[in-house]
């Protein structure tokens, strides 16, 4: 296989766009999950997000990378002010949805609204959950930790509540996410189902992976 | 559907393994990848992560999150000495090869060898390549930022050097991860193949979004 050889001066010099494109596709396929908020006057919003991570089990710690000059901001900002906000899985149902929360709406329009989701509060928090979402958490601000190199900032967050529907929780914890419909993403714009190809035992120098 | 609720209290009581499967399962499909480094000594190694994610295109920042006191240690000694590393896409290929660098090797122990993947150095990087990976990269150490939550660190660099196979990547700048065969994954040791739903155009307020 030929393959191309694309340095960083090239990559300086790329188009804004193609750059976006390709960069963003480095990484291979991203989670996709839907932050709800709310703010102090009751006014919610809903933002797709494509950098959720596993910082930790114990305590549950989640985070996921804000720009501050993004549509997001109103999202930052209600995370800021409020403490609290959920995050929901985006499925094959209803990712279009999802994914036109993207667009630039002024702060006084609730994204659930304008794209066709359902918003859904649940025992006592405060942020909308996404009704339509299989998979959903109640989470609470930990730390907000600033990137210096870009202005990102990285939102970190403990796992109060989970939200699952039944038959999605396995005998060991295992989420099965084929059945939940959940998506994955590439580069921005890239939307894709998994196909399993199957769960392997845990890794021990002296013998081969099995499948469990 | 029925739902079950999870609260904190119900997640902290969990068996330990049962509360790694549940958590890490919590942010939904996650990207794979080795990355490859070396020690000041020329000693190898590789191994796999599924937290890498992107913090920005311009310049193009990638980071994930290590343990310090997981297998991966090795891995961050080396990036905190040589502050040069490398990142590979694990493909359906070899994935249960990239699966097994998980497990504790003895430092002196070349994953590479362990498991039957390929060393390969290119151009002026001193860290190893996956041969086998259609995507790679060679990144500068950018940052390592505690988390004091948890004890973990995030690893932040700067992409100086893509390798990709010559027909993944398209016209404006999105490469094809269906083509590359890159897979994802769930939990701590489900793998998935991609399945293309399709890409949406740039998502604007008064217009609803289309494929592209």
């Amino acid at each position: 296989m030929t393959q191309t050889h694309i340095n960083r001066k090239n990559i300086d010099e790329m188009d804004k766009r193609y750059r976006v494109n390709f960069v963003n596709s480095l990484p291979g396929l991203k989670s996709l999950n839907l932050v709800g908020t709310t703010n102090a006057q009751g006014q919610e919003n809903v933002s797709i997000i494509s950098t959720l991570t596993h910082f930790g089990s114990n305590p549950p710690l989640l985070g996921y990378v804000s720009r501050p000059d993004s549509v997001e901001r109103h999202t930052l900002s209600n995370i800021r002010e409020l403490g609290h906000y959920t995050i929901n899985h985006v499925a094959e149902s209803f990712y279009k949805a999802a994914h036109q929360t993207s667009a630039r709406y002024p702060r006084t329009v609730s994204e659930f609204d304008a794209v066709g989701l359902t918003s859904e509060l649940r025992n006592d928090c405060k942020a909308p959950f996404v009704a339509e979402a299989a998979i959903s958490m109640h989470m609470q601000l930990a730390e907000l930790i600033d990137i210096p190199r870009n202005g990102t900032v990285l939102v970190l967050g403990e796992v109060l509540d989970v939200y699952i529907d039944d038959q999605l929780l396995g005998a060991d914890g295992y989420i099965d996410l084929e059945a939940a419909g959940t998506v994955t993403g590439s580069a921005l714009d890239g939307y894709h189902l998994p196909q399993k190809l199957g769960r392997l035992s845990y890794a021990k120098p002296d013998r081969e992976p099995s499948f469990i």
